[in-house]
């Protein structure tokens, strides 16, 4: 069974509008073995949404509209679908009285224009609406399957997954999707490619797509199998393979963040982490505390950015940054020495750089950082020079001192 | 002039695939006075394409492809774009040179499949890829434009800019499209609404869009006139007018992040900070650090996740901490001063709080969080109760105190 999906909404045409719904739904439908061939955007104009939509009948099994169900004069899915079938709209004394009711439990009388969104049409099912006024409509015609959804997340998420799953369970695609996502670090997508197609060259199922991420590559999976179980054998078949090739370049199989793999090594091991960081500006331990729980591993760090918090907070020593500049090897290391110390941490970690724009010389250009680890082994420090403009540059020194910490805590 | 765009890749029928191009293809047609009336996504499949295509050359007079234009089999719009407009495909001899010549200077041999890349459908015209070997193609037919143009952004993006403005700019829309946007801070979205609504409603030109993001509100106003001078000028008429009433509460009308704005009046009062995190982990360092030229007025800051660490890095009194617990009023304000003193700053910011999952209870929730400002004229400290998961309850505590400091330092 193929679907199509119709985002609705003049706001989404802008150059603002990204429509994530679409995104989600696909998600939910590929795992009932649904494909979806089509995703449309069109504005809130009855004529074109008219047109869009007589495409979709001639086309697609299941259809699915989003948006455009709201109380106003701009809101025309329900019209325009309801015309099209040749189904008209009939209030529905039930929906009426829980818009209504949903309005008294608010404190607030309702607008005469909410009862547009107690009209259904003709033989059609209206879904629940747990989080706002506009309830679902399902309509099956020829062996078409119509289902109207309301445009905010909060509201249609929900609906989907315990009104319209179920329904499309029964009705829907005989196999099932699944995926598998691999992310690979330390290799160009060029040599990842190189490494990895002579694996899945082979396979027409699993399908293999090779994206670029920043700081990441990632080798995205999708198998087709008759059941869940036999779709994830069939990624695990050639998942294995790709793993053992990627060897330690590949830091996460199940969609893990690399904070997040991490925070798990560290866990694991039972060891603490300190930072101390200049051009990422706070970066690296921002990022190893989204992970829930890290007040277990994270001691915390200090955000060095001026010469004198360098010294104060972390204890690099005034003449050696007179010396050698606050962006050096040797500043590096007293970092991340100075943050383990102050901070009684198993590790620390100590980053220097210069993001740019500006601060770059022909001797320290911008995109130049160093990164210092320090355990009760000693320290290492790498130098590193990365392209691109300031964020770029952050994001990749972030990137490259999580996986330094990865390195030495796995092994 | 109308405008349709179909993004053309399977990988964007994923529930990962994003249409960034789309977005940034809407904005430059905006500009000319284009409005875009259909957003499609096709996947590589002869007959899909060949439908999507049809319908798009029926109703729009200016088409945009983007993808599909690669090496490979897969690739397919050349090919579907020829048929349907029965424009056979020709070997270009220039457009297979200048490919040669890349691959030369790549020190690379051309693959066979490569010279797919110089097919040209007849009477077309082609538009040179300074960033990749795929030309983009440019079609008149009965008045309709039809536009290929390569997937990859940094292809993509030049060759439109370079190639296809000038010529669009020539044949396009005789309006031009001005958009604004206000930022708005500490109201919610049905407040917003509800004082702006009375101003708005009189206008059709320019049209207005209230959009809730994380801790923000946006307004956008999009404007149509003859002229970008004209456009602009309807923008400011109710632009003027909304931005005094929300007041204090508008941060931004020209784009402008949040952190961005504090930033400006830090340097325009040569004012500096220093902070001192606890639950948001360097997330207000980070935001700040992502400023150009930040250190200008930002030294640095502690991120004091474990006790021991505000103790040492913020000089929070370890009887305090036993006293009081953590995350309260006292301590936010002993992290503030203290990090004020140490970094020698003219603001100190200091935020202690439950960011959640666990670390909840009765008496302090998840989602409690304490934020403290002390400049010259001393401390203030705030209390917030922020619903939702981790991750929201740490940015809209980032939020709230760069708003706490644009509040004190605009003052």
């Amino acid at each position: 069974m193929d679907a199509e999906i119709i985002a609705v909404g003049s706001e989404l045409l802008t150059p603002f509008g990204t429509d994530t719904n679409s995104l989600y739904l696909t998600g939910k439908l590929n795992a009932l073995g649904i494909e979806v061939r089509y995703r449309i955007i069109a504005g809130d104009d009855h004529d074109r949404l008219t047109d869009a939509f007589q495409n979709a009948l001639r086309r697609s099994a299941l259809i699915i509209l989003t948006g455009g169900l709201g109380p106003t004069e701009d809101d025309i899915t329900r019209n325009v679908v309801a015309e099209v079938l040749g189904r008209p709209l009939r209030e529905n004394p039930e929906i009426r009285s829980r818009i209504e009711k949903r309005f008294e439990s608010l404190n607030r009388s309702m607008p005469p224009n909410n009862l547009r969104q107690s009209l259904l049409p003709e033989g059609a099912q209206w879904l629940e609406n747990a989080h706002g006024t506009a309830p679902g409509i399902w309509i099956e015609r020829d062996g078409v399957i119509v289902i109207l959804l309301p445009g905010p997340p909060r509201e249609l998420e929900p609906m989907f997954e315990s009104h319209c799953m179920p329904l499309l369970e029964r009705v829907g695609g005989k196999e099932r999707i699944r995926t598998r996502v691999y992310k690979i670090i330390g290799l160009p997508e060029s040599e990842v490619d190189r490494v990895i197609a002579p694996l899945y060259t082979p396979y027409q199922n699993p399908a293999t797509t090779i994206l670029s991420k920043p700081g990441t590559i990632e080798v995205h999976l999708r198998a087709r199998a008759a059941s869940e179980e036999e779709a994830e054998a069939l990624l695990g078949e050639l998942g294995d393979k790709i793993e053992l090739a990627l060897g330690e370049h590949v830091f996460s199989a199940h969609g893990e963040s690399l904070e997040e793999v991490v925070g798990m090594y560290l866990m694991m091991k039972q060891l603490t982490l300190a930072v101390a960081e200049s051009c990422t500006g706070g970066l690296v331990s921002e990022r190893l505390t989204r992970v829930p729980g890290s007040s277990n591993f994270f001691l915390g760090g200090a955000v060095c950015y001026s010469n004198e918090l360098k010294i104060r907070l972390a204890g690099v020593p005034a003449a050696l940054i007179e010396r050698e500049g606050a962006v050096s090897k040797t500043v590096a290391h007293a970092l991340s020495e100075g943050i383990r110390t102050r901070a009684a941490s198993s590790i620390g970690v100590g980053l220097t750089g210069i993001a740019g724009p500006g601060g770059g010389s022909a001797e320290k250009p911008v995109g130049l950082v160093f990164i210092a680890l320090t355990d009760a082994r000693g320290t290492s420090v790498r130098e590193f020079r990365f392209p691109g403009e300031r964020q770029r540059v952050r994001y990749w020194a972030s990137q490259m001192a999580l996986e330094m910490i990865r390195r030495r805590v796995r092994d």
